[in-house]
């Protein structure tokens, strides 16, 4: 359709052509609205019963709501219609009628449950605020590539068919490789690590990760996007710099050229974190937690923070913060251990309020100590011989981290079901469409 | 390492600490020079053994090949050094010593075979002239990206695990999905397709498929990563049009922003397409193809294209060309056939005279025509039920075409493997790293 005109893009005076939905038809009598929504907006077309062929008019009116339609015909101004323009036709096309009888409503008068609107994501997604998640998790990730080329970073793809797990055996949904057993990926931690020892040094992926958690909740996702990023003769501290620099570029990115699609979320103001999150220890992390009295039983040194743990320090903290100095015991093995304490490692997570956004660390790149890492997790260090051999051959020191997709776009924009931020999104129950 | 300068930015009269790997180290007698070699490129170190300190001198001799260091000295010019610099040390400190035995020898002295380079890839990949394929495909990758965004596609994510392939059961991975039967697909397809019928309209797509085809050749991966574009309101001429683009625009992009890879690659020419790909229609292709009197046996209207037959047509045309109007018999049930001739399809091959880069088509968008294309391909409609649904809601017509993103980087490098144009590829033997 090269000749076709946006609906948004109509200008007074011209014929034009648009083609689109039927989003709502409204019959006032003499005169009836017929609104075409495309991809850019909406577009008023006037049907004036008496004035016009009655063909036409009983097309127009007659069309089923959902139904695909061309329209030619001359654009007017129209200081009522929502957009300022209205269009006259000449001629109605129906491409594609409709069934009547639709499962989801994209007009958004009738709300929809999440299973049905998952069922039904085509339709869904022809609500405009609907669409508007998506085009702003295409620009989140757009700005995230187009920091990491800032930071150096070469775009890598890594294998999602491997023969071992990140970590072992657990959480891997297996697959049958040509009569072998392999897995889906769960990370592309290794892989990652291995290329930060190649020349291309810096590195980053933003590719789907696969997770057989069995639990389902709201922020939890058995295929999910990793951004992932790695980078040779980086620590710690260099990588949350360069985790603080991605979240804050992406909001400063939706911000400025995501106005529309903020707005059709009802934002009257979005704001963009400032940086310099704060970077608490381990250690002040649960005494803070214990502190805010939300929770039944104290933490002590060593314990992991729980969904509950985190949410109280969200709420405490009430900005974007790092968590450092993780116990290395709930680390794994990849993690480094801190130089002077080996009882703490250099891991860290970044919090949003709501959850945990990232996680990282500066990583294990001395062979012996990698080998003993395997062996203290209970892993067969012989298995993962492809990644350690590396480590042999002058690994240099690196850091890196991976950032969950879905919940960097969840929490930007408050979505209470992570689901709402993938188009098919796959958990316990969920394998279709 | 925040105070690290990268070889390539040293400057004279500064001190400056480099870090990176030994690339070589030439012992003149008096004299010596250690070659550091980063990301940015290589350093000379000069180490005077009468004038300096023998520590210096003894750690700058006796580090391995590949071993990872930090020098610190005051950059001097020297125009007899490969980058008109040297950096006299003042402290020279061995982060991580490489083994004396490498399985493989960046410095590219010694030839390695492809599944040593492999096995072997963190060590390949500092070979500058194997890194710099994968930064020209990082560079393929963006630009691509941006030119669908310039034709207007949102870019979307597809689910990786589905309960159904593409076109049924054949050359599918099956995993267990929490003891269900689920598979690896094998293309976006129906997930592009249910998205242009949204109100997304356009979008595109780069991601992993997974192909459990048996053979084994130079041009096939069983992971590969597929280009996809889908668009709303557009036919197969515009969906050519914007595979056109892609190509030309991806190749200025790499022309534009990859000189010095392509250096490496020893290119001292790199041909940008101009466009207008000439579109021959199945039948003169096939005619052309008899001509040409390369085949055995004359192809008749019907028979799919080999490998002998596209290489003896690529050779005839010498450029970018598409094949259209392809026989609907041997094209999957979701391209539309011809409105004038049932027996021709709208579906269309971009071919470089290489091999097949793009294959795409018009889409049957008419829900009862849909419906008996299953049918007629042996595919039962009912499994497919959460794409053929959607069909009945006001689909619009679309078009659009898979790429495939390695074949597109072997063709334009003229690598002669296509493993070579992914770091870690799966095929028939290859399952690690």
């Amino acid at each position: 359709m090269q000749d076709r005109t946006y609906a948004a893009d109509v200008d007074a005076g011209e014929s034009a052509t648009v083609a689109g939905w039927v989003h709502e038809i409204r019959d006032l009598g003499g005169i009836a609205f017929l609104i075409l929504r495309d991809k850019s907006g909406k577009l008023q077309i006037k049907l004036e019963k008496d004035e016009m062929d009655d063909e036409l008019v009983e097309t127009g009116l007659g069309v089923h709501r959902e139904s695909v339609i061309n329209v030619t015909g001359d654009v007017k101004e129209e200081p009522r219609a929502p957009t300022g323009f209205e269009l006259v036709p000449e001629s109605i096309e129906v491409v594609a009628e409709a069934d009547p009888e639709l499962p989801l409503d994209p007009s958004g008068k009738v709300d929809a449950e999440l299973p049905t609107r998952l069922d039904n994501r085509t339709l869904d997604l022809r609500k405009p605020e609907v669409k508007a998640i998506f085009e702003i998790r295409a620009e989140v990730m757009r700005a995230a590539r187009e920091t990491f080329r800032d930071l150096n970073a070469t775009e890598i793809n890594t294998p999602k068919i491997v023969a071992t797990g990140t970590e072992g055996g657990t959480e891997l949904f297996p697959i049958t490789y040509f009569g072998e057993e392999a897995f889906m990926n769960q990370s592309p931690q290794l892989f990652k690590q291995l290329m930060a020892g190649s020349g291309l040094e810096t590195v980053f992926e933003i590719g789907p990760i696969f997770r057989a958690e069995e639990h389902n909740t709201p922020r939890h996702l058995n295929e999910a996007t990793s951004i992932d990023f790695e980078s040779a003769f980086a620590d710690h501290h260099e990588a949350m710099d360069a985790a603080e620099e991605i979240v804050v570029s992406v909001y400063e990115a939706v911000a400025e050229n995501c106005e529309e699609q903020l707005d059709l979320l009802g934002y009257d103001d979005f704001d963009v974190p400032e940086g310099d999150f704060p970077r608490l220890s381990y250690e002040e992390a649960i005494e803070r937690i214990n502190a805010t009295g939300e929770l039944d039983e104290q933490l002590v040194f060593g314990d992991d923070l729980s969904t509950e743990a985190e949410r109280a320090l969200g709420e405490d903290v009430g900005t974007f913060y790092f968590i450092t100095g993780w116990p290395s015991e709930i680390k794994p093995f990849y993690i480094k251990d801190q130089d002077d304490d080996e009882t703490l490692s250099t891991g860290f997570d970044m919090m949003h309020p709501r959850m945990e956004l990232v996680s990282g660390g500066q990583r294990e790149h001395r062979h012996e100590k990698l080998v003993e890492g395997f062996e203290q997790q209970g892993l067969d260090p012989e298995q993962f011989e492809y990644y350690t051999k590396m480590f042999k051959y002058g690994m240099p020191p690196h850091a890196g981290w991976g950032m969950g997709g879905e919940r960097l776009v969840m929490t930007m924009l408050g979505l209470e079901n992570i689901r709402e931020a993938v188009l098919f999104p796959r958990d316990r129950q969920r394998l279709s469409p």
